[in-house]
């Protein structure tokens, strides 16, 4: 056994008291009475990565919750990664719904109940322990490392984007590690190869300047609602395929090799369709629901409302109409470039009699997908393989995570999700948890990783 | 001048004094603080009757707000007319948008500003002056008259059909005259051919059982707004056809004669689209505006709702999506044949992946067309070009009274609306007013109605 893998086992009660004390603060990000818990959190961080022997620890302003920095940076020759994770939650309501309180960490059956105990200070704490222990145990790291830890993930990371760009020399790396993430099982390890990206795009149809009643003037002018109804329609065919002009154009299309990877992920439609709860499977045909949701986009209307909404009948012509979309996008396509066709197409399927306005909402985000030939990549999959003694499947999320597309833009460098949440472990639900046994297996995850990533040049 | 005439100019500024007294009852039906003005106001009817010299003069219940019904049954051989108004009328909110107070009517300019000074009370008390002046003046009325004042028109009369149904030998007439009505302006005489009718449905489209990540699930599952708005854009065709099978099948085609009625009642298109506001006109093609809103049904979607309507975006793949549509309806169709055609037509349009529900509201109502060679019609359009000096233009209400069809169901009874309300009277809005000269006018109009309905035999 390394020297580090004692260190770990010597002080296995000490980190977990450590990780229990974590959990007590509630940093919730989305609350503002909770901003002082948040910065407590990041000085707690900012202790912790220096007595663990980390360099330049400091905590850093964003303009709102800060982001805690520190590095070792004494493997000249060797790689440079960014280790990232977060120590804000989410807020813990409904709290009658918690068998113990959120913030009051209790161990049980080998589990940490607290909010935040997965997502994502359990998480978070792996590779800070390995750190320490390689640290104070060998006296160096086997490469070198920064640690970018934020305080806003639960809330959107909306000055993260400013501050990576505003920190590009500080933070430059050769790759990252997000400590924010998980495994497809306890049994089966998994490695997060793209996410998708987002467009928005709101939609606001002027029929009438007010209400009108529906016999006086029901057939002689435009309903905003048939307007909208017929515009959105127009947005997919029968079978659900985007009808957008030009929107697949830049779609990477799946390769034998990558459509092999999916197709070896376990899939039960049964068990899949009992989370959602809907009568079938239904998207663009020719795909299977892991391909639609990992590797094509969508257009998805989020809402929609005109006219009279309460019980009974109002017969009224209503005034106006309106919708959101919004659209999860793959590698190569381009938010701005999505947003834009999609406004054209609206402008185009807009009947005569109302105004259509279409509005923006933000720059969006980019879809990301990491080469399956990448260095850092492969040494994950090897020590998840060895540790689990299975290949990882190559999973994608269908999600959204800015922070992977805005490290590729600024600092050049991939993200590889490399953290040990299990799905059932109640993210953003009451009686979050996490497993003791994902936290031993991730430092010793995390250490095989720091080492093998120093072995090479 | 005839003897009635005498009376009724006599005692013009009694009449307009009783008006006055009437119009101070607050008799909101639809306010249940205000049940008891229109009890109130029912009772000023009944004795106002019995002062007139009509007989049989009673409340009677309905199970909500009372009707009043009085008679004059003492000419034999002669046609028996039912004269229909109503004495509670519309809220007066928002009452700071008036110049005086609502029931407290004042006379400015040659017009009583009061709420329900023209909707309907004013209205209302024509006939029942001229019963007086004709029955105090000269003994008798020159034909057989029945009153039904009701007390719930501007909440829709939910209980006036059992009410007639149950009353078929009171009520049963000739034909009905309708005091709750206008003329098509000052100078030109309008008569009121036909009212649509109405059928509704409901409609809930239900996809997951909750409301999912858009990223999780996004293109695997069916979104309920996507399947909604395929749903309700294949109702119309781009031009504003409606799609449904069948749905114009019983619509009475316009004669040539109708439509050149209907093409020399004046239109101007820029003072047309000043009241909706709308950026022009839209609707079925091959009809003028008026033929659109008279002559043709609409189907038309009053309201929609589904998923995020807040600030900002929200990714989400909702669960449910909703909208209301109802028909305006014209001869002859049939309410429920068309609920069930519409029915039929989304059941049919519906995409899988998502459970579809069709509800129903009421049995709707039937649409109504007299016929054009009705006597009572000829003979109200021979009083009308007399007073006016001009041919009445035979126009119809795009709204629904479900009145009409009631009568001619139950009471084989067509109506003819004989009323002398105005556009600009503000009917629903603040400061509403009646003219003195249209108070004036409709007495001598019902005077020489009645007298020429008795020359007939």
């Amino acid at each position: 056994m390394s020297s580090w893998e004692n260190y770990l086992n010597e002080n296995k009660k000490k980190f977990i008291s450590e990780l229990l004390e974590f959990l007590r603060i509630p940093s919730i990000s989305a609350l503002p009475a909770h901003a002082g818990d948040v910065q407590r959190a990041a000085q707690w961080v900012e202790a912790r990565l220096k007595k663990a022997g980390v360099e330049s620890v400091r905590i850093l302003p964003t303009g709102g919750h800060p982001v805690v920095y520190g590095d070792w940076l004494h493997a000249p020759g060797k790689p440079t990664v960014l280790i990232y994770g977060h120590f804000d939650t989410q807020p813990a309501d409904p709290l009658n719904l918690w068998d113990s309180p959120p913030f009051e960490p209790v161990i049980k059956d080998g589990r940490i109940y607290a909010r935040g105990a997965s997502d994502n200070k359990g998480n978070l704490f792996i590779p800070l322990t390995v750190a320490e222990s390689m640290i104070k145990s060998g006296g160096k790291l086997p490469i070198n490392v920064k640690f970018l830890f934020e305080g806003q993930e639960e809330i959107g990371s909306p000055q993260l984007q400013p501050f990576i760009a505003a920190h590009k020399d500080l933070l430059s790396c050769d790759m990252v590690f997000s400590a924010d993430g998980g495994q497809w099982s306890e049994e089966h390890p998994g490695l997060v190869m793209g996410t998708r990206g987002l467009a928005a795009v709101f939609l606001d149809v002027q029929g009438p300047d007010h209400d009108l009643h529906s016999g006086t003037f029901g057939g002689a002018v435009a309903n905003p609602i048939h307007a909208l109804v017929e515009i959105l329609a127009s947005l997919h065919d029968h079978e659900g395929r985007i009808t957008v002009e030009g929107f697949y154009e830049r779609v990477r299309p799946l390769t034998a090799e990558e459509k092999a990877e999916m197709a070896r992920i376990p899939y039960d439609e049964a068990e899949y369709l009992s989370e959602p709860g809907s009568v079938s499977v239904f998207g663009e045909p020719g795909f299977s629901t892991y391909e639609r949701t990992w590797a094509r986009p969508t257009l998805e209307i989020n809402g929609i409302w005109g006219g009279f909404q309460g019980e009974g009948l109002k017969t009224v012509l209503p005034s106006t109409a309106h919708a959101k979309i919004s659209c999860r996008l793959v590698a190569d396509q381009d938010p701005g470039q999505i947003a834009e066709l999609v406004a054209k197409h609206i402008e185009k399927a807009a009947p005569p009699g109302v105004k259509v306005t279409i509005g923006r909402r933000g720059s969006g985000s980019f879809p990301y997908l990491i080469p399956s030939d990448h260095r850092g990549l492969k040494i994950a999959a090897s020590v998840l393989k060895d540790l689990y003694r299975k290949e990882p499947y190559r999973i994608r999320s269908g999600g959204t995570i800015p922070a992977n597309a805005m490290f590729l833009e600024h600092l050049k460098a991939y993200t590889i999700v490399f953290g040990f949440g299990l799905e059932d472990e109640r993210l953003h639900s009451p009686n979050e948890f996490f497993r003791l046994s994902s936290f031993e297996r991730g430092q010793k995850a995390y250490g095989m990783l720091l080492e093998r990533l120093g072995e090479v040049g």
